[in-house]
């Protein structure tokens, strides 16, 4: 099974990543964390990215905000799906750092998810390593059904809350 | 080898994403072309996206325009990766586009790229069929150095017209 | 009477359309509330919209935030009048929600009222339903007279307020 | 069968809103349009609102440009339903129309289509008109499965169209 | 002396605007004070605005949030300057209501302050109240003159904090 | 009769602000204009700023785009009404422009106007002239009446056209 | 060594411009700090800016908030390099600031760093004093080297946080 | 005489360059043009940066667009300034190239310009290598006062165009 990276531009970002690494974990697929910034370590991100495929990982899951260059510049030096993250900056909400991660020229792309999207960037992840998984995709499509379920419920219980108001 | 999708909410899209088609049919990756409408012809993409796996897609590309749920109609039925293409609206330049693509809830991802990101959407999705082809991963990694050179011959090029500025 | 279908994307919601229900209420109207999402029951939404006219609904109220497309997959499958109500994001402040709902293609209307603005799409519904139905009708110019007076009291009120600043 | 009104806040805006009127025509409604503005003939507007019920209207389309208050000004003056088409302004685009018309206080609403959404805003008065009205409900059915059909043949033409890209 | 109207669309906005009555009373102009909305009592505000000159009033400051219609709809009934003050709002920041505010059609200026700018509003208004006022003039030259001290002491003060940081 | 000063950053803005002069000039208003920058002249704007009330002016006009600081320079250095005008850009549509000119700091205001809002800059300086001068007030007032009969006549032809549409 | 000027435009920015002071102490850099207002102290701006050279100083710092033209003014009337840190508003998040401070006119540059980048506005004027001091480039290149290792040592931290999540 | 470096991630951004290359001329420094990108050609971006001071570079100008990485990719390998011009987009109007050249984190500054600020950029260089070089620093000066000569002839024009509009 190809592990999956997980790469975040500074630890405070771990907040909001927590939850890739719990969905990943979920999924029972390898993984590996690390802090690296495409400003402050740049080798590192470099060496990283252009080894991913070798070292066994299948695709890169990158975090970072505002000018949140650390997806493109991962993207940059391989060939592997790479999946964004865009963290919400304090001001301007993770305008800029949507922007930065999505808006990138023809040749090299980023798969950018929500803003603090990190449940979704662990399951697209999975969706890409599963279009040639059987196992995992049945796992997916289960979670899915578990996920239709869970918001019958609320609405079952909603019922219930309304009578309340 | 798993098809591509490439489904897009208008005829009209089809001027921006003929670049999607282009990319694809360089790569020599098999695919298919449709028109369907997340609030037109819902059902049909309902049924598409429900069948996709089973039809033989691994990758389904979406585009669209202004309140474009069509990548995230897709995305609703089906755990396949789907790749959303804003396309660039005419009043606010698709940031409306960028926004209803790529803000979608936890559970259900899309892998947004840039606005008009056509060429790119095609990349990626190479990009995810590669995870488990070597043969493609080379012709993307060709691609890639082939990408570098080019850029390298225009550096060339610049010089000489510098001089004549 | 015909009812008022009152549906959000997440039971999160309901923090802001209490007011909606709250409303109804006092305006008499009957309804049915539910917790049901364009991306994690989708099946639920079709169907919900699709025999809506036949349950005798007259009016959905559909309520989601971010890449809010639930009021646009509603309206996709009724010729029902739709209510969209974009829920105010952290981030962005409800500017990704107003446009996923409010920016809908030529032939699927979306009636997008205020961010949060609860309270007025359950007037916007009492409206609708009153364009046939005198009783409605004075009951809702009743309410616009006492809004009036309530403005003049809290003007009243200013008068003291002031000055004591 | 209650009249429709469309008005709008510059003459300019008729070529915006011809599609408003074509559709109207389309669908059979009896329908009048004037030219009235918020701010430069406000009592014109107060007076239209305030005797639209009386003369038989059941809903107005309102079309205004920049701070777009011509929608709100008329909802202050009557409980008929008031759909808001924001009219896409030079510079921003539209975004100052639409959230001009949209973020209405809490007691008036305005039921806001897209920017520049002239036809939506015909097929959303029908909507309304048609929750008592078997016959245009019918005839709105039609016309949604008109839209399906002429989807589809785009999507038959545009398999001939992709063969010569 | 011509008498200064505050006026507001909400009593929620005093908040805001007891800045606007502090430094009108600091400047000794009289003035009245008003909640009166331009969607909730709309004839009170176009009574009022038409009514303004011959009542005494030289300047109309018109505060308002989100769809902030209330100065617009105060200019269109008179030729008294009108002074728009954006209130903050939520979820857009206040930007919803700048732009109601100061996208004025040609023919009905705003003269718009900044969002929550409401102690230049009062300065705005005493300045056009002192075109043809000397003392009044000589009032705000000195209060200027203190705004100018009361910066160099801070810088002062600056020196000595520095040294402790 | 206290002057006007009508001053722009760049001679370009002239296609702009011929509109300005233009209005001045039909309601019988002195006016100097200058080309002056906050960036490129600044002694210049200093030196007019100050000596202005002394120099007969009434009120100051003044526009500029991008990082429009030229009315906030001028009102920095006067006590007189200063209406800002911000120049469409081209890229952000002026969004730029209008916040420069808008978001003045406590004491120091600028009575905006919208983007590209010339003819309304002259408007309202007529208007803050007209407080203490009922010739032109009553100019103004015929001017708006005339306003109002010319949004009437062009509802008359509206009314030809659409029944040609 | 030629000396910094970090100016601000009022003392509440200091909570922000403290980290300016700290880089540059750390990095044994002389300075001075000013509170001076474009608006509400320009002759200060101007005669301070005008006489920087002369005094000592090789690079000036400007902070400022909401229509933020303190840089603008300084550079203005220096050929020195001007930093321009964009504080961050409330409502806007500082995209007033940012706009204000970048968008300057040809011929007047400031060298604008990110929406509250205070650390970052004292390492680019060590970065230009650096460009003829190879003693301050080393002192820089070390400081980049530090914080490299920073990072990895977040990165060896996160591997333990990550297994206890 | 040190060197500049103007380096631009698209042949495409040349026609806004051009003015770059054009100022650095007549201000008479030596300078090196090329096209380099971060996402296309990152070693060759790390490469040029890290050897750059060593190259005799005294600042870095970089030109990119929409996920305008390059500024930030050149700055995470030198402690040389360096200079950012966000290149105008067509949809977002530079909105993203601004937010991804200024945005930088803590550690990592890049001196950002105005969207499509190619003359600026090149002045900004001369201010910095002019720090340490009197006589650059009287060129620039001596230029400073050409542009205001130049706005000054400009408003005397002014004059004789205004009578005849």
């Amino acid at each position: 099974m190809k592990k999956t990276a997980v790469i975040m531009g500074s630890d405070s970002d771990l907040s909001v990543m927590a939850e890739t690494i719990k969905t990943l974990r979920e999924l029972g697929l390898p993984f590996e964390v690390h802090v690296m910034s495409a400003h402050r370590t740049p080798e590192c991100v470099s060496r990283f990215a252009a080894e991913a495929r070798r070292n066994g990982f299948g695709v890169i899951i990158a975090a970072a905000g505002k000018a949140a260059h650390l997806a493109g510049a991962v993207a940059a030096h391989t060939t592997l799906p790479v999946v964004g993250v865009p963290i919400g900056s304090q001001g301007l909400g993770g305008l800029d750092s949507l922007l930065s991660t999505a808006q990138m020229p023809p040749g090299v792309p980023v798969a950018t998810v929500a803003i603090d999207g990190a449940r979704n960037a662990a399951i697209l992840a999975a969706q890409i390593l599963a279009v040639g998984d059987e196992a995992l995709e049945e796992a997916l499509s289960a979670r899915k059904i578990e996920m239709e379920k869970s918001v019958m419920k609320k609405d079952e219980k909603l019922q219930r809350e309304v009578k309340n108001l």
